[in-house]
C-alpha cells in the first residue's frame, strides 16, 4: 500500500518554541532570555525544520530585518509567518477589543507593520492570535460590541493588505478566561461576516482538543470552506493548553488529524507549537518531528480503502483496528 | 428603576421533567413509569406553568391526540412544542446520520409526524434534538458525511413543513461522545447551509455552560441572526449535563443570561429542562420557577444604565457589583 | 530484552459488558434484554476471557446459583467477583448513605448475600460500587454524616465476612454528581478508618483518568499500601466515564499503567469494564483484549533499565521515546 | 435568628495579590514591578485587611526584615505567614522533588530560612506550595520516588522547626501538569506518613473547586483530622485556577464553604488569594471582602436548624431554598 513517491511534508515551528518561557510563578523565566537571532539558530540546529513563524516585535525590538533574513538564510529556514504580539502589557485589557480606542488602533497598526514585514520576508500569512480579546467575568462585557470590534479590526487589516493572507488562531481560553475567537465554528462565522477573501484559520491541534472539538472534524469543517491556512500541533491533557510534545498523550487522534488533512490533499506545513518549559528546546522539537515522521510513515501504510468502508458503516471497532495497525507498523514502514 | 408595568414572562417545562428517569445504573428507573397524561397532570399541579414541550411518540404510543388536548386544557396548559424521540433504540446508531438509509428515513418520518401533530396542537415549533447523531471513537466517522446528512435531513423537514418552525437543540455530548450539533456557532453554520427560513435554535443553558460557552454570549450570537426560537434552563457543575434545578450552582450567570435576553427584548417562554432524578418533580419545577421569579424581580431593579457604562469600560468589578446588588435586592423587590 | 518465560496475564471482564445497556435517552435499551446465563455465554464466546465479575441479583433474580455455576463451567470461566447492585431504584437516594436507615440496612444485607454467594462461587473479592452514595447539590448533605455511614457500612461487611475481601471501586461522579468514594486517596483514608484487613480497592483506569489522577500514580499509591485488589480497564475522553474500548484514546497512558503494575509485580487479572453501547459486545471485548495483548508484548520489549534511568533524571523526552519505541515494536514482538 | 454578638472574622490576603502579575504571554507583566514594601502599602489601603501572607525572598531580595516590620506596622497589618518561593527558575524542575539533590537541598533551606523569619515576624504558619513538584508527561517520573521525596522534605522541615506550623497548599495542577500534593485526601495521606504534629493544610477554595472536590466537603474532611491551618478564597470557572474575585461565579458554594467552617467553629482568617490581572488590586481586594461580608451576614440569618433537618433528609430542594433565602436576605441583614 505504500506509495513510494509520496513526498514527506515540510516541518515548521513557532519561533517561541526556542525562546524563554515564563509563567505566573517562574516569573524569572524557565531559562535565560533568548534573542530572536539566537532562537533562529536554535531552530536551525533541529536539523529538519524548513520554516518558522516569528514573533514580532523582534527581540530586541530594534533588531534589523536584514539580520533576521541573514540568520534565516544561514540556518536554511524560511519565515512562513509573523506573529504580532498583540497580547503583551499594552494590550492586556484587549487588543482589537480594548475598551480604549487608541489601544485598539495600536493593535491594528502593530499587525499592519508585521504584515509589511511578512511581505518583505516572503511569508505565507500573518498570524493573528488576539489572546487578550475576550472576557474574564460574567457581566463584564457587552458581547455584541466585542464581536463587532473583532470582526471589524480583522476586516480592516485584510482590506489594507489584500495581497496577504491573515490566519486567525482560535483558542477557547487563556490568557483570557473566555476568548472571542474560541472555536473553529465561531471563527468561521466571524470570517463570513468579514466578507473578505484573505482571512482564514490556523488550527492549533491542542486548542481544538481542549475546546471539546474533535480536531480532525474541525479541520474538515474549515477545509470545506477553504479556510485552513495553517496548522500547529502539540498535545495536552484535554483541560488546558499544555503545549506538550506532539503525540505524547493523544497519539491516535493526532494520527486521525493528519489522516484527515492528507485525505483532503491539504498541502501545508506540519508545524510545531510546543512549550518545552523544562526540556531542551532543540531536543523537544526533534522529538515532535520524530513523532510526526512516524505518523507520516503510518499514513503510507494505512489501508485507506478499508478505513473508508469501515467509516461508511460507522464501525468504530474496525476503523480503530485499521488505524492502530498502521500506527504500530509505522516503525518499520 | 422598577418598571411597574413590566410583565412577567410565561413559564414552561419539558414534559419529561415529570416522567420516569432512568440511567445506565438504575435501569429499573428512578421511580415508576409515568404516562403522558399523568405527566401533563403533574405539570398542571406546579401551578405556574403555561406551556409544555411534549415527547413524541406519546406514552403509551397509541394515546389519542384528543386525550392529550383534553388533558392540556384541563390543566390550563398549551403545547409549545413536540420533541420527537429520535434517540431511542431504533436510532441508537444515529437518527439523521444513521449509517442505514432506512433508519435515517424513519427518523425523518417520525419528525414529520411530530410536525403534523405540532400543527394540530398549535405549537410554536418542533424541537429537534438528534442526540444519537455524532460519533464515539476517533477514526469512527467520516465527519463530512455526517455533517451533510444532518444538514440535508433538517432542510428536508423544513421544506416539507414551511409553515412550521424547527428548533435545533445543540449539545456538546451525551449520549454520543461527540455530537454533530454541538455548539451555537456550529449550529448556526449548519442552519446557514440549510438555507431555509424556518430553522432556528433552542439554547439549553446547561448545554452551553458545559460546552465552554458563556450562555449569555451564545444567546447574543444567535439573536443577532434572529434564530433564537426557544430556551431551556437548568444548571450543572460545568462538566456534564446534570440538569439540576435552575440557579442551584450558577446563579450569577443565569441572571446574566436572562439579562441578555431581556435587553434584546426577546419575548419567548422561560422554560425548564430539569431532571429531578431523586426529587419530587412538581416540587423541583416549583423551585426552578421560584428562582426564575427571583431573577425576574432582580431584572426589574437592575441598574441597566450603570451596567451598560461599566460594560463599555469592561469594568468587571463595577459590573459584578451592580449585578450582585440587584440579585440580593430581588427578594424584596 | 524479551523474557521468553514471561507468562501472559489472565484476562477478565465485568459481565455487564455483555448485558443490555440503557441510558436516560434510549430508555428502551441499546439492544434486547440479556439474562445472566446469556451474558455468560457471550463472555465465553470471546475466547480469551478466564474470569468474569457478575452482577447480583442475577437476571432473572430467581436464577439458581447452580445454573450459574454450570454456565461458567461450560464456558471455561470462573467468577472472580460478584457486584451487588446497590444502585438501582431501591437505592437511588443512597445505598450505604441513604437517609432512610431501613434502606441502608437493605443495602448492607444485599451485599452480604452477594458475599455468601461469592464464597460459594470461589470468587476473589466482593466488588463494592456504591454509585448512589454521594450528593447532587450544594448544601444537600452533611458530608461528615455521609462519610461515617459509608465507613461503617463497609467495616461491618468486612467484619461479618472476615474470610472474604471487599474491593471498593471509586469514581468521581455518576450517577451522583459527587460521590463519597471519589478518588484513590479518599478511599485509602476511608479504608484506614475502617481498620480492617480485608478491604481494598478496585482501580478503574477510566475513573482515575477523568478524576484528574494519573492512573499509574494512583496504582502505585494503592499498591504501596497493599490494597490494590483488582483493576478494570477501558478508556474515555477524560471528562466522563465513557467506558470505551481499552487504548482507543489513551494508548500511552494505558501502557504506562500496565508498566507500573508489572514493575511492582502485581499479579492480578487484566479486566475489562467497557460499555459497548452501539457495538457488538463480543467483538468489543476481543478488541480490548487485542490491545491489552499488544501492550503485554510491548512490556516484553520495553527497555526497563533505560526507562528507569530516564525517570531518575525525570527526563520526559527520553522516557517517552523509550516507551513509544516499545509500543511501536509490539506488533512484531 | 441573628446572633448580635457574633464577631466578624479577620480578613487577610496573600501579598502577591498586590504584586506584579505575569504569564506566558504578557511576559512584560500586567503592570509595573511592585516591591514588597509597596505591596504592603497597597494591602494597607484596602482598609479591612488584618493580615497578609508574604512571599519570600522579599522584593528586592536584600530588603531588611525590619523595614518589612515597619511597613506592616504602619499599615496595621500582621504577617500571618511567609510563602517561600520554591517555584522560580532555580526550582523549575522541582523543589522538594528536583532530580538534582543539591536543588532539593536548596529548596529545603529556602523554606527553613522562611521559617526563621516567620518566627521572628510572629506568623502563624509557613506556607508550603511546592508548585513545581509533580510531573508533566506520562512515563516521566517514578511516582513512588517523588512521593517519598515530598514526604521526607516536609517532615524534615517540621522536625527542624517543631515550634512552627507548616501548611501545605494542595493544587491539582499548574505550573506542573500534575502535582504531588493534588487534593485534600492525598495531602492528608502524606501528612499521616510524615508522622509529625505540626504539618497541616491550607485549603484554597478555587483549587478544591477545579480539582473536582466539593470545597465544603474537603474542609470537613481536613477539620475532622484537625489539620485545617488556613484557607484561601477566590473563584474560577471550574477548569483552571482562575483566581477570580470571591463569589463572582460560585456564590452558593462559597456560602456553603463558609457555613461548614462556621458550623465546625473554625476560627481562622478569611483570606484572599485573587489574581486581579487586569483590575486594580486594591479595588479587587475590597470587592472580595465585600462578598465575604455579605456571606458573613448571610450566615447570621441562616436558619441552621432547618438546614440541618433538611440535610438529615438529604432534601436538596429544601436545603437550597433555606440557603438561598439567607443569601438574598444578607443585603439587609
Amino acid at each position: 500500500m505504500t506509495d513510494q513517491s509520496a513526498t514527506e511534508p515540510l516541518y515548521g515551528a513557532g519561533l517561541w518554541h526556542f525562546g524563554q518561557f515564563r509563567d505566573r510563578y517562574a516569573t524569572d523565566g524557565y531559562g535565560p532570555p533568548v534573542s530572536t537571532l539566537e532562537a533562529i539558530d536554535a531552530a536551525g540546529q533541529v536539523g529538519s525544520l524548513s520554516v518558522v513563524d516569528i514573533n514580532y516585535p523582534f527581540n530586541p525590538a530594534d533588531l534589523d530585518i536584514a539580520a533576521v533574513e541573514d540568520a534565516l538564510k544561514a540556518n536554511n529556514l524560511r519565515a512562513i509567518a509573523l506573529t504580532p504580539e498583540i497580547y503583551t502589557r499594552t494590550f492586556c485589557r484587549g487588543g482589537f477589543t480594548n475598551p480604549d480606542p487608541e489601544v485598539r488602533r495600536q493593535a491594528i497598526e502593530l499587525v499592519s507593520q508585521a504584515a509589511d514585514l511578512t511581505r518583505r520576508l516572503g511569508g505565507d500569512y500573518v498570524k493573528l492570535w488576539p489572546g487578550q480579546d475576550g472576557w474574564d467575568y460574567p457581566f463584564q462585557a457587552d458581547y455584541k460590541a466585542l464581536w463587532a470590534m473583532s470582526v471589524e479590526a480583522v476586516r480592516e487589516l485584510a482590506q489594507r493588505h489584500p495581497d496577504l493572507r491573515f490566519a486567525i488562531e482560535y483558542k477557547p481560553r487563556e490568557p483570557r478566561n473566555r476568548m472571542t475567537f474560541s472555536s473553529a465554528a465561531r471563527t468561521l462565522l466571524a470570517i463570513e461576516e468579514m466578507d473578505v477573501p484573505n482571512v482564514g484559520i490556523l488550527l492549533d491541534f491542542g486548542h481544538s482538543l481542549y475546546g471539546l472539538e474533535s480536531p480532525a472534524d474541525a479541520a474538515q469543517m474549515i477545509m470545506a470552506r477553504d479556510r485552513l491556512y495553517a496548522i500547529d500541533v502539540n498535545d495536552n491533557f484535554r483541560g488546558w493548553d499544555d503545549d506538550m510534545v506532539v503525540g505524547s498523550v493523544h497519539l491516535v487522534e493526532t494520527f486521525e488529524f493528519f489522516h484527515t488533512l492528507t485525505q483532503a490533499n491539504w498541502q501545508g506545513v506540519w508545524q510545531l507549537d510546543q512549550f518545552p518549559f523544562r526540556e531542551n528546546s532543540v531536543e523537544a522539537a526533534r522529538a515532535g518531528i520524530e513523532v510526526m515522521r512516524t505518523i507520516w510513515r503510518a499514513l503510507q501504510v494505512l489501508d485507506t480503502e478499508a478505513l473508508a468502508e469501515a467509516q461508511a458503516r460507522q464501525d468504530a471497532l474496525a476503523a480503530q483496528r485499521i488505524a492502530r495497525t498502521a500506527l504500530l507498523d509505522a516503525q518499520r514502514a
